[in-house]
């Protein structure tokens, strides 16, 4: 089968499709990156991600890069936006091209370390504020790889979840047995779960949707209501 | 004029190409990787150019990534091979999807800045060991890029030398005045261009078919005579 490297950042989207890898093709390892976002949380879901599917973990530091990328809330020191991934307050989220810069770094190792392919959990629900979560990215980008590595290697870029909603994917991690739990959403760094930061909210709204039982805990657990119906 | 920030190794090509960039659009800087190559005399030679253009220098320091990609003669304790650019012996000095990396890095770095242009010397002369320096490789990069950044930012890659000789890029960058004495080709890292290495013959040689007074001071200063007819 298809030995596959899967980047995995610690959230929902991408652990569910470690696993869905692990049982679906043969998982070679997990690429994390270090960027300097403001909390290192999602790395240690991701490491137990690593642990529990029992293969390698591999950070990458690109923290260098991150400073250089001045200008957004994940790295910066903006305020993080609370509410409803809506585009005017999620749009300072944005790190300028870091999906195309951590997919050329994965496609790098893959190739050195002899994959076939590489996994990434860029879905639909981020289509209209991110370009480079679009399935024209996605296209475009294994072109372009296929040039940059011409008689180097051949290495599929895998995104299963290009076409899948948020709740999508919830639903398919809990048909995989995913530990939710286990996963981390929140980009403020706290004991829990926010519950009022954007992708708190996007989660918790795809666990009701998918109609899946939500074993997160949150520290304000009724914002997200609140602010789905805002954001209607 | 297009705000352009230029890819610079310190070697004869990206400063050349720094130089071009100064005269005939608006530099906005130059950019550096440190991806943990053995020597890092190149980045001071890119630094010098930076100084001379009295433009900014960033040096991105993607040294974890290079930990990662190993196999390559540049990052690991492999010997450099002597002799000219053959394809077997060079072989070794491939990081796997550096171009790709490296570019998708200065394309955020371009996005965050403000620039409208992304400018590197991949030039003809590496075309058939590098499958990242072909135009195939430049034009779907670029394809790529326009759906990564879509209403983000519009950044043209600049790659004049594409289709360009090393010797064609000599006479360009006698044309326009380069310093060729401030520029750094050499894989070893010694006081002076050792002569031997794939790089140093193909500077030689350019030069010489440029017919440029070459102001390098090699090692060993006839290797190239041999090397290149070996390569024939």
């Amino acid at each position: 089968m298809t030995k596959t490297i899967v980047v995995c950042s610690g959230g929902l989207d991408s652990v569910t499709l470690a696993y869905k890898v692990a049982q679906e093709r043969t998982l070679s390892g997990l690429i994390s990156f270090d960027y300097g976002q403001r909390h290192k949380k999602e790395l240690d879901y991701a490491r137990l991600c690593a642990d529990q599917l029992k293969v390698p973990h591999h950070i990458i530091d690109i923290s260098s890069v991150g400073a250089a990328l001045t200008g957004s809330a994940l790295t910066d020191d903006v305020a993080v936006p609370d509410g409803h991934y809506a585009e005017d307050t999620m749009k300072a989220t944005i790190v300028p091209n870091r999906n195309a810069i951590m997919m050329t770094i994965a496609y790098g190792i893959a190739a050195a370390k002899g994959a076939s392919a590489v996994a990434a959990a860029v879905h639909a629900g981020d289509h209209f504020i991110y370009p480079d979560c679009r399935p024209e990215f996605t296209e475009s980008f294994e072109a372009m790889q296929k040039c940059a590595l011409e008689g180097v290697a051949e290495i599929e870029f895998y995104t299963p979840f290009v076409k899948s909603s948020k709740a999508d994917i919830t639903a398919e991690g809990a048909r995989l047995g995913v530990p939710f739990i286990d996963t981390w959403s929140c980009y403020k760094g706290g004991d829990v779960h926010c519950g009022r930061c954007g992708t708190c909210v996007e989660r918790r709204e795809a666990f009701d949707i998918a109609n899946v039982e939500d074993p997160t805990i949150y520290k304000d657990a009724d914002f997200w209501r609140q602010a789905v119906k805002e954001a209607v």
